[in-house]
């Protein structure tokens, strides 16, 4: 379904070429400020930056609260917020509109609906996570005012890795890159890249300072699981890990534990959730992201008849989407967050 | 809460100490064979095996079904599973009552709760996914009469990799590796933690064959998403992998993309899950399984005054998880996908 | 919340005096028709008709359906519906922003949120069921291929009541009653209210032909349960009675049974449901509507600081509600059995 | 499905004839005294007197709490109570095995699950709702230490219909009314009835004290709506009224709206729930309950071959439900209301 979220309920809706897209939040409390500058900051983030590691659909995102606010504050009813579409360009799709684009999840929604998704991939398109970034925005500014910072970095882009990591270069770069010279490699990579017709993969780390302990629950909705299901609902994550990630394998008890004190875990090797539940360290995930699967090159693939042919996808798509997925992540995060922090109020 | 599932809804119940662990099942629909022996086959390959890499509490695991059975088949109301702990010592939790366990969900049991969890870590025991293996049992046979097969191997124990495949080798070893070398290296291994009282971590592969293309959903409720989640509800897994895991981080979308002929994928980067929904070839995850916290290694830690000192961890414990959770997670994903499968038929 | 389904989830939002008000239905299958002007035509039947019984506020509800909508048909993905406001008038509830009016939610408002509803009643007006009846109208006209008919009639106003029956009478008096002698004692006593500045209660009846037997579930979501829930879901329905409704509590088994015959049930006490399952008999459910609380005649109330005082309510509202809630209580029916179908295909 | 609340989770299993019978309580907070005799209480009042009205079949319902306990309050962990079944009788059963019983849900559960719901009616047995008495017992006995006082009252039993209201003579007679006289009436009246193998109608109302206001929700979680549901979902409860009930059909609005002074309300028309929420005056249900389709005399039927037939069911049944139906109602009003308060934490 397209809903998130068990005390705070997120429902998305729109498709990449209707007319707009859209979230309600259901379960907000009341009397809690809506900034809209901090949203429209959080959808800029997001927003292609007219460079080379991104597509070139850039919308002005301009969106509008049309429920659950008076006075710039939640009102406790289901808050809307609207996004129209402007710059989408349904021709480009034409050509392709009964084949199964490779790494797309047009086969699979063929076989579910029946239909193909629609031209921009209907639903399935990236599209859809405006309506997330909006209203992850929303959230994240208020665990922000419960000193709950959440924010997230490429680690990873192909084959270049961040190796030094200076926190305020990361907003500076269009990689999201902790490290200056990784970023150049970058800028590099990405222009042979777009030359190839071709895309690439990498790894993010996002993060959640300050969170206090206890949050999440021990069973089927650990901490770890939410957010796992919430971060794998982004399209192009391919894995998850939390903590030391795949160190942890071969590491032993004696290693990977986290000792404690009295000020806290003295190691964070589990990346801030143990049994389900945050232990006041940094909550702290990587997301292995696959490359973006719109490629200029020839590819074989099947139409909807199930006959062989080959496609090419025209257009300029995202050349790599770490940078673009960070937000969409933190977003991801707050969710989880702001819906384990209503859970704990509860019980 | 301790739910899983949207349309078959299975809760869990029961502490490690208590008199019963169980599991409702329902959502069932009506008229299913139930085969007892499958059952109690799926709780014999989950049970210590009385060998070094598994703990030495052994229980028999005779379950009972007192409800929404008759003769043979379900009826369409709940499936009562109860499973009585009769191995229990709480002897060995007295000295540790107010203890928080390095590694263990105790710190945030206590913020979240008030309490501690109790001998034998309570709910939070791994004694609680013997419900699990029960409930999948069920709908992993059920799914195998509809030619979906679900089964699981070690890959990796430390920095013991399997190198071999040799399938039917898996259920001969107590590690579960298909690789027989690899278990004489990890027979030395397990042997070698025994004897320092320490433990290890690891990775293992679970896939499910000929799952129909289209199941999942496009947006929250992806495949991925929702096995993510089972996945991670597991204790002890830290990262969950799809298809060729971290190489797609280094991969080309003209390498990662699978593209497609009339007899399906030509190839599987992608673990079976594309755009949130299967694509007909086999899902392959990955799980990345820390080190058992539980060892006889003296490590600092604080009690439920904040008060630092040390804990020493008696009795004997799992040594690696590896081979025990592999029939968890098997269950798991047999829950999902039967989840999937019904929510294929509602829509 | 605001969400009402399990498998057909429908979110309605927005407030009486914001901009629009709308509804999100997640879980239609794909591929069904949507025909708009069979929507306006249920709108148009909710919308006050400009006579002496309804509110004078009358809003174009000229809608606009945003996502989820392909060549005029479902594609599985949200179905949006938006509709705006246009003839709100908030200076009328300025004199009274913080006066809880009885009879209305304001009281209990104000203790749960902390605020009151806000001009015209906010989330709490009846405006918000333009919303339910939008997308009820989709629903019932599926199963109206389905052969399943839903109508409805008022049966009672104040103490005039319905005595003959002529079903195309029905839809042809503002009061919906199906009896022409009534319809005119109604028009009397309705003027004489308006002039008294006073309002009236009654009773409405909706029914549902042509569900197959089988349909609800048999213990906490008895069809009769979600349907009773559904009814009181809307403002100012007090009371929920099945079949024979009133009768049943002086009838003896042996009249009240519902002996059946090879073509079905040789009566209908039940109303169509016998153990919280259709049985395929009429689904016959009598409402019991209470006098609209906005009236002309001077009250006692306090306000939000707990200090008495009176309040005389401003603006013309509805005199009786029984024949706009007609529409309203279809449309929530529907959406019940329509889950109900979608319940019955999963299992 | 078999789970009733949102955040307390209550799922019940068991058949009339199965072994036992049981609840799963989700989401009760941790540290709440659990107190047997109050449960033990509580499932005697359910349990039939041996007197002429009730059935004869007369179970111990001696519990286990085998989960979610330790030292007397809960642990926040599912919270399961096991109640055995040692007085079923199937032979009773094995003449009518395939021929639907009228009044009862046989037709329904046929048509949904495509077998017979079993004998003693299996899930649909009123024997179900000793599992609901059993949780509704905890929680109200919890709402109790917070003042809010629950309990119910026979208020007609066919023509008799209480006229005196004496509150601790309803504890004190089989019939629970609170009137000596009709209670009189009523023994002679069953008498009857006993002899001619019939049964009988009525109502009863139930009631809740002190409940604060604003509890419940404005649009379809109405308290109002969920207590509907609740009450509906007591088998043989085909009508659910508020406060002054069909009263309010003949009321002007001056008449029914309840005015208020800085006490509160000062009438109570509305029976305590006003636009879906809680006003702090007494929360008054009335139920209007159905005769036992249970009845000695001969019925036309038909068999699940659709052939004609009679029946004549044997044994001793409930002869009214009223007073049996009491504690069950007042289980379900406790569960709606705790789930009521728990939302309220949590917004």
């Amino acid at each position: 379904m397209n809903t998130f979220g068990r005390y705070l309920k997120v429902t998305t809706f729109g498709e990449s070429h209707g007319p707009m897209m859209g979230a309600v939040l259901d379960g907000l409390p009341a009397n809690l400020p809506i900034v809209p500058v901090v949203i429209a900051a959080e959808l800029a983030r997001r927003r292609p930056a007219g460079d080379a590691v991104s597509t070139s659909r850039i919308e002005p995102d301009e969106f509008q609260i049309v429920s659950g606010l008076v006075d710039g504050r939640t009102t406790g009813s289901p808050l809307t917020i609207l996004i129209p579409n402007v710059a989408q360009n349904s021709h480009e799709y034409q050509d392709i509109a009964d084949i199964f684009r490779p790494g797309h999840g047009d086969l699979g929604w063929y076989h579910k609906y029946g239909t193909m998704p629609g031209p921009g991939g209907g639903r399935l398109s990236g599209r859809e996570t405006v309506a997330r970034v909006a209203a992850g925005a929303i959230v994240k500014n208020i665990l922000k005012e419960q000193g709950i910072t959440i924010f997230g970095y490429t680690k990873q882009i192909g084959a270049i890795c961040a190796e030094d990591y200076q926190r305020e270069f990361i907003e500076q770069n269009p990689y999201r890159l902790p490290d200056r010279a990784a970023a150049r490699q970058a800028e590099k990579l990405i222009a042979d890249l777009r030359a190839a017709g071709d895309t690439i993969g990498g790894q993010v780390v996002i993060m959640a300072e300050n969170v206090p302990a206890g949050w999440g629950s021990p069973i089927f909705d650990k901490l770890d699981a939410t957010i796992g299901q919430a971060m794998f609902s982004i399209g192009a994550v391919k894995g998850v890990l939390f903590g030391d990630g795949l160190s942890l394998a071969t590491m032993r008890g004696s290693e990977s534990n986290d000792q404690m004190g009295p000020a806290g875990p003295l190691t964070n090797h589990a990346g801030g959730i143990v049994g389900g539940l945050s232990n006041g360290a940094p909550i702290v995930v990587t997301l292995l992201v696959k490359a973006p699967p719109s490629i200029a090159l020839t590819q074989k693939t099947i139409n909807t008849k199930g006959n062989p042919g080959e496609i090419t996808i025209k257009g300029r798509h995202d050349c790599c989407l770490c940078p673009r997925i960070i937000p969409v992540a933190e977003a991801m995060l707050a969710l989880t967050l702001f819906d384990a922090f209503l859970e704990r109020k509860s019980a």
